[in-house]
């Protein structure tokens, strides 16, 4: 566990948020007698919450509510309104947003569905609410909201008892998802929360925005966010950016894609969208991502009250050689590894432990604990104390060793726990504990996690947790403060020859795109047009006897291969001439009403490793960047990585080492390793040019050849977004 | 959930297991007065569980332990003893051993350790043990065994307390992972077990007499296996086959590897052995393979409980989107799909469910049973009705109705509860239920776990159940009872060809292997043997002008392209004579001594898709086919699939199905699909070959091409067993 450091992110300002999540007056729009009413339950909840705030319940037809005297309207409550509840339909809210601006309220909440969610209508009026709130400088939660709570301050929307205040601050689309964390929570007996909010249909305040709440927060140790779609993925990934050096971020993510189908209009088009990406692009930002439901309150857990590892090198102390197999087993999958005991380490676990033990990591004491469960506790700091190891990970029995063996062991598993949380003050490491008495929260079980040791029930999400806090250590070492990829200063050449293709409706030509490249330093092969056969001479004299590859110039051709635009391995000018009348005819068969430009002339590639590189603009996310390797890895594995635009040289260089198919880079079947330098430089060099030229649509590098030393640009294809200026 | 059938695996002979495992007198030598030895303990656990059989403590230095009269030797012994548990330490074994025999013993269980784990000594001790066994008719569980229970006869060898008798029958080489089951069962609460042996270093009994004694008995309704290592894979496989169709098997594998690192002495010896290996050998004869420790229990439970279902096809009722769209995710991750409802159930859906309500699958009731519970068993009750639904899986609230809405829904949870028993009694499919509420167990889900539906707690743990229940309704449909492929009739001069190869010490050469596997009917290319270079007049004079490949004959050169032993493309007889030239004096300077018998030559190959083609004979699961798609699929991916041999036809079907780039064979960037039903008849014939000579040891058919019509066989390499005898 790590001291409670400040946790106030590093922003200029504070968020608006603050102003009426924590608010000291609510008003309560639509609060009712009928006990089955979310006005009459929010009421409840407030007053048995104990809030300390004023409450103001409006209802123009009873005098009070549980005691509490009613207003008739907004413009009566006698004071300010931080928040308000709204609990009316939806054709009320535009004249009651209308209201809360006159009044001068900060925030709303507003329950009613009927929106967006709808269908046209349903939008228009979600328009007018947010038109009428924005007049009046009201924010909006919602609509379509579950409700909200902030229990440090005891604010209570919601009508649900149990929940603990606690650490976890959590934003979730799905109502069920905050139930079932709270009564596992319940279950749990440790873990709490601090604020929640359901973002509902985020027609104002979107995740982004809430993230940067949870992030300021001081109650709030870690963000935690069930994501059914982001509106604003690209602010979202800058909040992160900032709150993530300060306060871990876990987002699960559910549905397989982002943005459903889409047309694509290029390979990476087809790929982009999945929810490969968006793990990626979190991922970039340094929040834990994690798949599967089950998985978020542990590791949520995990990461509030332990400090993050440096590195993935985890000791293992087990009781039992059948756990420390699957527990090897399992960190292997996630990324981890065993660390290397020192032969220092392993002589002072000897001198603890009985001859039959195992001191090879996974450590298996192999009965030593049996009759002095503080043996765990020794052997905890042993390893804590080996500077190869990041963190210690305690598999097995520990907390039932009285139930197991003898009830007097009690003391000793007291005391060892005791240890075990000091250890846990002292090192710089965290101290992960999965006992099999979990189930069972024996004392010395209860004890830990009292005092901020969580202990979890299953071998698998406890290794979640160590992956997590394992990539949170690396992250912070060595991506945070990495500078990002400034944009390249845009060539007024290339501003023109933009605006030529976007004037005349078209996306560049192959040669276009190749010279934008090479201007700003990609390495791409010499290269003639001719716009004629006689032309063809030009090419001759330039590049003598090599072999040629010719492709023809056309907006109107997108797939020159199937047009038979192509031909390749030309070598002397006859051949040029033959192949230049064969590409015309088949190209006006193809297409009779073609634009033919001539054709485009470049030596043949040497053989080497095919890769591509692709951009997008997602219309969530902004410019993202993909790369994979070519062939049957993109269109049969998928096998590629993104990156959101600008890139740091760390975002570059993992999105290599990311990849299944890695090994082909590092030279398989007697071929050398590619030049993994020359790919992150190329990989940078292409987000320095998105970001510098807004007209750039998609891009798609497909293949690039990846040689020994270099690589080359083969084809290059960028797509034009004829709706921004070219200066 | 299904009637309870007769669970009596059609085994020809009863298990000799039942004598000792459910024993009517047990033999405690090395029992003990002492409260801290497991010889007294075992005691305790018999008298204390009720034990009504004869308990017999063997103790020459006290009269009585506990009240029970001791015997100072086995002789002394009054009666007959089934059971023996010898508590003394490892060196008393072998004379222990004798003197069961002598007094007819059925079985001793040894918890001594020091035996083959130890070493050289160690295992020299053990094999003493099992001679002497062998010698007087004595079965031996362990040594090193944590011991065994058998509740249904009220045997509880070990000292646990709490454990419940149910329909669990475990066999676990981890003590501490039957401790961990039985917490979680505890935790549970419905779940019990009925016979738990620990098998220890499987000296006599092993983990396939373990599971042929489950499968028979009748208190088991599920044989659940923890395994770190099988000592012979062989017969557990044959074992499996047999149980399955009568009983579900759970099996959970530690352990990246089987065998550790071997030398590999071929590509298909080089990915055979792994974990992958063992996963699909075991699903190949219908065992349900858990990858996650924390996903064991809930597996058996369900598949003990729960009838199989009929496909993949879910329906879910969900009541809330949230989760609706998480299920989804795991279903489809599971290889499970959504099962599309007909417009009749989607209209009986509409009549009882609000407007709002989603009635495409995942069906979502948006509120249609807030008010009423009762709603969800409903829904259950139209879609368990449609014929295009395998299994229904409710997720959300249920069970906490009355807690999260209003106290007085609780008797109508009970009715609903009620209805869904009566539902899974009567309908021919599984009801799996997901609850938010299973934490906090709430009356309506108490009610359903008592009557056998099991209430899960975690969507990926129901998941994981429906995808058993699924996968073993298509095994029994599918495979079971599927003839496997039989063997070819030898043919005499194939013998003598393995013959010759073993007499001369070597393995096959190439057109050895080509023509074995000719005579035997699977297509090879023609080819012509040139033992000089006149004798390749006689290649010209068969293939004419045909491009051809020319290969080195020698049994010294396993790397002939390393060697310059192989040419392409050669047409025309003095192409070969050149080619035959070099390959000669490169082989030679490649290694003086090899012995060169000329070359082999044969037409180029058309262009296909690559796929390998392998067997290896594992020292634990016997022979094994391996299939994968060529280069780097099998390179880099390891994208293989293993079927132990023989195969039936669906083996080799599934084969081809379950490889991830299977969509290559189904054809990308514009090639044809390949030819499936001939890959799987060469799949069959490779076999049915390997079935009848026991002389192979390993192959390699690599690369096979495979065309739209049919596949050629371009390499093919046999490894002789020389140990083997040829007839």
């Amino acid at each position: 566990m790590s001291e409670l450091k400040s946790m106030t992110a590093a922003t200029a300002h504070r968020s608006p948020l603050h102003d009426f999540l924590a608010p000291d007056s609510i008003a309560i729009v639509g609060a009712s007698a009928d006990p089955t009413k979310r006005g009459y339950k929010a009421m409840v909840g407030l007053i048995r919450g104990n809030y300390r705030g004023r409450i103001y319940p409006i209802n123009p037809r009873v005098p009070e509510i549980l005691g509490v005297p009613t207003c008739a309207t907004l413009d009566d409550v006698p004071g300010p309104i931080d928040l308000a509840l709204i609990c009316t339909p939806a054709v009320t809210l535009p004249g009651l947003l209308a209201e809360c601006g006159r009044k001068g309220v900060k925030g709303a909440v507003i329950l009613a569905s009927g929106f967006r969610e709808t269908g046209a209508e349903g939008a228009k009026l979600e328009q007018q609410v947010l038109d009428a709130a924005r007049a009046g400088g009201v924010r909006i939660v919602g609509p379509n909201t579950s409700g909200m709570f902030n229990l440090h301050k005891n604010v209570n929307l919601l009508d649900l008892r149990n929940v603990r205040a606690g650490d976890i601050g959590f934003i979730s689309q799905s109502g069920n998802m905050l139930l079932a964390l709270v009564l596992e929570a319940e279950y749990n007996g440790q873990v709490g929360f601090s604020t929640y909010v359901g973002p509902g249909n985020q027609t104002d305040v979107g995740f982004n925005d809430y993230l940067r709440y949870l992030g300021e927060d001081e109650h709030t140790r870690v963000a935690t966010l069930y994501v059914e779609g982001f509106r604003d993925g690209q602010r979202f990934l800058q909040a992160a950016r900032e709150i993530t050096p300060v306060k871990p971020v876990v987002v699960y993510k559910s549905g397989a894609t982002e943005l459903g189908k889409k047309a694509a209009s290029s390979h990476t088009g087809a790929l982009a969208g999945s929810y490969a990406m968006t793990v990626d692009l979190l991922r970039q930002v340094g929040v834990s991502v994690v798949h599967h439901s089950d998985e978020i309150l542990p590791v949520a857990e995990g990461l509030a009250l332990m400090q993050q590892a440096r590195g993935r090198r985890i000791a293992v102390i087990a009781d039992g050689g059948g756990q420390a197999t699957i527990t090897s087993d399992r960190l292997s999958e996630a990324g981890l590894e065993l660390a290397e005991l020192s032969a220092a380490t392993r002589r002072r676990l000897a001198a603890i432990l009985l001859p039959q033990a195992s001191l090879v990591n996974p450590v298996d004491v192999a009965g030593s604990s049996d009759a002095d469960p503080e043996v765990l506790a020794r052997c905890m700091e042993i390893v804590a104390d080996d500077d190869d190891v990041d963190a210690v990970f305690l598999v097995g029995m520990f907390g039932g060793y009285h139930t197991r063996f003898a009830e007097s062991l009690l003391g000793g598993e007291m005391r060892a726990a005791e240890s075990m949380i000091e250890l846990a003050r002292a090192a710089a490491k965290p101290l992960v504990v999965f006992s099999l008495y979990a189930p069972v929260k024996p004392p010395p079980l209860r004890r830990l996690h009292e005092a901020g040791l969580p202990v979890y029930a299953s071998i698998e999400h406890a290794v979640k947790v160590l992956q997590a806090l394992a990539e949170r250590g690396l992250y912070l070492q060595d991506r945070h403060g990495r500078p990002l990829q400034a944009g390249v200063e845009p060539a007024e050449a290339m501003q023109a020859m933009f605006a030529r293709a976007q004037n005349e409706g078209r996306d560049l030509y192959e040669y276009e795109a190749k010279t934008l490249l090479r201007t700003h330093g990609v390495a791409v092969a010499e290269e003639v047009v001719a716009h004629t056969a006689d032309e063809l001479a030009a090419a001759v004299a330039k590049f003598g006897q090599q072999a040629l590859a010719m492709k023809v110039v056309s907006k109107d051709i997108l797939h020159k291969s199937d047009a038979g635009g192509v031909k390749l391995n030309l070598i002397g000018e006859a051949a040029l001439r033959a192949a230049f009348e064969q590409i015309m005819t088949s190209c006006r068969a193809y297409d009779a009403d073609a634009d033919l430009r001539g054709v485009l002339l470049t030596p043949m590639a040497r053989k080497g490793t095919e890769v591509i590189v692709g951009v997008v603009r997602d219309p969530i996310f902004g410019p993202v960047l993909m790369f994979g390797l070519g062939g049957i890895f993109v269109e049969i594995l998928e096998d590629v990585a993104f990156r959101a635009i600008p890139l740091s040289r760390r975002d570059a260089e993992t999105m290599v080492e990311q990849l299944k198919g890695r090994k082909v880079l590092a030279g398989v079947r007697g071929e050398p390793a590619v030049d993994k330098t020359a790919l992150v430089e190329l990989l940078l060099r292409v987000s320095s040019i998105v970001s510098a030229y807004p007209q750039l649509s998609e891009l798609d590098l497909n293949p690039v050849i990846a040689y020994p030393d270099g690589y080359a640009v083969v084809d290059a294809r960028i797509i034009t977004n004829r709706a921004v200026a070219s200066n």
